[in-house]
């Protein structure tokens, strides 16, 4: 083992995330080390649910950061309100639509697939219709925002309609949740989760997530355990409410660091959050369709802290971004699947949500593509 | 959300878990956030894999740290060896044995649970002649190191007996990596796994685990997929592997905080730091013995680095184990399940393994018992 950390050139990671972490929360992440049924890291646990209603717009009692990477809290959603025979409906327009549609299945669920080209949004009224021919479906699945395209998902007529019924309405929130709107119970919404990696500004390692009332019906009414003991909310249900009970032992470390993390985002607050990641996001499009790039992403559906741009005619993506990192510590992210070799995906979240990010990459671009 | 970490009273971490994390390894988990595709961290994770073969004592090439605690590479272990219908051979004799137990079954697995009393260790031949009755059996699966009573168990005889036969060797040595010998290899384990907040002296959120080249040959023949998709270590070696390819966000900075603890261990040698953690669990041990406390575990299977003990006749262990807290500011664990509200349960593991902390500890001890 010769590597020294210390030597580890800094990145300014400006790719579909990890995001840059600001030093306060480098610093909350090396507090000195609490037990996970120490009365003060329970209060610190508290108030990270707190911090995580408000970024979640949620009254939900159940809100807490699953001790795993988003994929994780994405795993919790669906075991936890899938059994098998199950019917899900997945709007998939993109990788994470494909995962969610991958999981359901390993967890023994039909999976009724209402796909849309990759770059555009996955037509409400066609999920809303696959309920209607589905009415016993289990869940209406979707992603607001597809880290693999950029899309924004509109969520709120699919989230009245599936009010209406006994479905549950999942949706995965990973690179939206502090960036741009989430708004759980505005939208309906009973299972929400995300990453702290993203608009959170928070290192990779836990995946904030949030069940509503119904959801939580659903959980402890079913016929057969979870098939996941780690993530079973039922049984997290005991450490994280008031009977304290050990489950498994929090990462303690990184509950500092998304402590810190949602301090900052209130300190700043959520609309003042929303507008810079609006404002900035947008900037960097108008520059990078001014140098001939193309935006991916369905106009009027594009996300601001997370564009996927197709290079200029005749342009390689790979070696150009290799220059990026090389030639000036930009890390920018690649195609996923079927949009593989053709775009950058480019994030300005949460910290990274800043102009003078956007000129020092604008100015790379510009040399490498010179 | 009114609490600042700056201002969290820090506890000397004399329980069963998370142990001291050292101020290098606090640092090392500071250092600045890099992608999980960037071709300095994939070097780190690299490095963090050699370091793991030195701890575990393998040459096993799928060792890697699972992104979540101990507990999620239990189930890691056990969802991607057991499919629906298969046969786990269980020994139990604390907490860790039920919970793979229960892991088990909801992976859909027939269990046979042989037990033991509380404090004592299984008996290696009746594991054998479980084996030997269910010559089928899919796995055979014991904790190396009871965190629930501080219990030892004896692993060489049911690995040479498993060796033998089509099953698999599943090792739970969430407390004893880098505090007391594991040896994979020489045990003939096929599925070992740890947490990082015990012997090694890291922050919990990371599940070391490592698979035999027979425990891959069974992952890849499975009939079905792994019930899990985000512990499904045949799509996790596509990331792991010279292929690279993104399978989740990996917890940067706990891997960083990974690396330096494992960095840690390697400059100490694993021998020197077992002698350690013997000659100062022992130390304690017959301390704790001169003051009326009685050894919970078996004489001669006793962990020197979790010490289960039971209080002197006629004291309660609750109030006096808060006077510790909050009096003294050091964390010592109670009773788990059977073993509730009758001992303590102290460890002395990773950087907390040192006579300092003996002295500070039994210096408290003597001021709550007076």
């Amino acid at each position: 083992m010769s590597i020294n950390l210390e030597q580890l050139q800094p990145r300014l990671l400006l790719g579909p995330g990890p995001s840059p972490v600001s030093p306060r929360i480098l610093a909350a992440l090396a507090r000195p080390t609490l037990g996970h049924l120490d009365p003060q890291f329970l209060e610190v646990m508290d108030e990270v649910a707190d911090g995580l209603r408000i970024a979640f717009g949620t009254r939900n009692a159940m809100t807490f950061p699953v001790s795993g990477t988003g994929s994780a809290a994405m795993e919790a959603a669906m075991a936890n309100v899938l059994e098998p025979g199950d019917t899900a409906i997945v709007g998939i327009n993109g990788v994470f639509g494909g995962r969610l549609t991958e999981m359901a299945r390993r967890m023994g669920a039909e999976v009724v697939p209402i796909e849309a080209e990759w770059g555009r949004i996955v037509d409400p009224e066609q999920l809303i219709d696959a309920l209607r021919a589905h009415p016993h479906a289990r869940v209406v699945a979707t992603v607001l925002a597809e880290t693999s395209t950029g899309v924004e998902q509109p969520l709120a007529d699919i989230g009245k309609a599936v009010a209406d019924t006994d479905a549950l309405f999942v949706v995965d929130a990973v690179t939206a949740l502090g960036g741009t709107p989430v708004n759980v119970d505005a939208n309906h919404i009973d299972v929400c989760y995300s990453g702290t990696q993203k608009c959170l500004g928070v290192p990779p390692g836990l995946g904030p997530i949030t069940f509503s009332a119904k959801a939580m019906d659903r959980i402890t009414s079913r016929d057969r355990s979870c098939q996941s003991w780690y993530l079973d909310v039922a049984l997290l249900a005991g450490y994280l409410g008031s009977e304290r009970k050990y489950h498994h032992t929090a990462p303690i470390n990184m509950v500092y660091a998304l402590h810190e993390g949602l301090r900052a985002l209130i300190e700043e607050g959520l609309e003042a959050r929303f507008q810079r990641h609006a404002r900035v996001g947008r900037r960097l499009q108008g520059e990078l369709e001014q140098r001939g790039f193309r935006m991916f992403a369905q106009e009027g559906h594009r996300l601001p802290q997370l564009t996927s741009a197709l290079l200029p005619e005749g342009r390689e993506e790979g070696p150009l971004r290799r220059r990026l990192l090389d030639d000036h510590a930009i890390e920018v992210g690649g195609g996923l699947g079927a949009a593989k070799g053709k775009l950058w995906r480019i994030g300005l979240m949460g910290h990274g949500a800043a102009d003078a990010n956007v000129d020092r990459l604008l100015s790379a671009v510009d040399d490498v593509m010179a």
